[in-house]
C-alpha cells in the first residue's frame, strides 16, 4: 500500500515527437464508487490489479495498491467487471527529470489525451513542456473509472 | 480463476467435538454487488484478497480468484473497505472424505453458525454429520456480504 501522488492535465499540443516508447491500456472495474475503486488492467501481455482509496481534498494524493497479476487472470476478470472498457494508447514522455504518462484514448473517449506525472510530494515542481494544457488534477470526470460511464464523446 | 463448488448448510447441533482445529477470520468488502464480490480477509495472520463472480442458477458454483497478501497490506485494505466487518471463528471438522468448514458467527450475526463443504463437482456425494441443519446454498441472505449489511441479530 502506498501512496500515489500524481497531478493531470490535459494535452494541448503535439507530444508524439518527444515520445519514447507507448503501450496499449486495457481495464475495466470491478468496483468504481467514489470511496474505492478496483481496476483490472492488461498493460502490454501483463495483467494487474489495482486498488485505490479516495483522493485527499487536493485531489492529488490517493492510496494505491497494486499487484501484477497473470494475463489469463486479468482475462477472466475483465470479464466479471461492470459494463464498459476503457482502452488507450500510454504514450511516455521524458521532460525534465519527470516523464509524463499521455493517455491517447480510444473508442467512446476517442479524442481525449491526457497526460499524468507522478511526484515524490506534493509541492514537487517539474518542468511544463509546451503541449500540456489546463490542469484537471482532482476533476472526477477525467477519472478513468468515470469515463467509463461517461465517456467524452458525450460529453 | 477457479470454480469454487460448495453447498452451505445451517449447523444445528453439537460439532465441536468433532473439530480438529480453528482460525479467527475477518473480513470486509471493497465491493459487495450481486454481480461480483471484492474481498479483503484477515486469517490466522496472513491476508487474502477474494474476487468472486455472480453464482449460477442453483448457487452452488461460482468463479473465485484468490491471492494471498501480505498482513499489513490487508488491513490497510480493510480500511478502505465498506462500512461494516464480519468476524467468526472457523473451524475445520472432518466428516467422511471431506472437512467441513464451519463459521461461528460473532458481533452482529452471533448466533449465526454455518458449515459449507468444498465439492469437486455440483453432483458429488458427501457424509451428512448429524450436526448438518438445513441447507441454504444460493440464499443470498446467508452470503457474507450480505450478511455485513443485513446481520443475523436484526433478521
Amino acid at each position: 500500500m502506498a501512496q500515489e501522488i500524481e497531478r493531470k492535465f490535459r494535452v494541448a499540443g503535439e507530444f508524439r515527437g518527444e515520445a519514447v516508447g507507448a503501450e496499449r491500456i486495457t481495464q475495466g472495474y470491478l468496483c468504481s464508487v467514489p470511496e474505492r475503486t478496483v481496476r483490472v488492467r492488461i498493460k502490454g501481455s501483463q495483467g494487474y490489479l489495482t486498488i485505490k482509496g479516495i483522493g485527499n481534498e487536493t485531489g492529488v494524493a490517493r492510496y494505491e495498491w497494486e499487484q501484477a497479476i497473470p494475463l489469463a487472470d486479468a482475462e477472466a476478470l475483465l470479464a466479471l467487471c461492470e459494463p464498459g472498457v476503457i482502452d488507450k494508447l500510454r504514450h511516455r514522455v521524458p521532460a525534465g527529470g519527470h516523464v509524463f504518462e499521455v493517455d491517447e484514448f480510444f473508442g467512446e473517449n476517442a479524442g481525449l489525451v491526457l497526460a499524468e506525472v507522478e511526484l515524490s510530494s506534493e509541492d514537487e515542481a517539474f518542468e511544463r513542456p509546451a503541449w500540456l494544457g489546463e490542469e484537471v488534477t482532482g476533476d472526477a470526470r477525467y477519472y478513468n473509472a468515470v469515463l467509463m460511464k461517461q465517456p467524452f464523446s458525450r460529453w
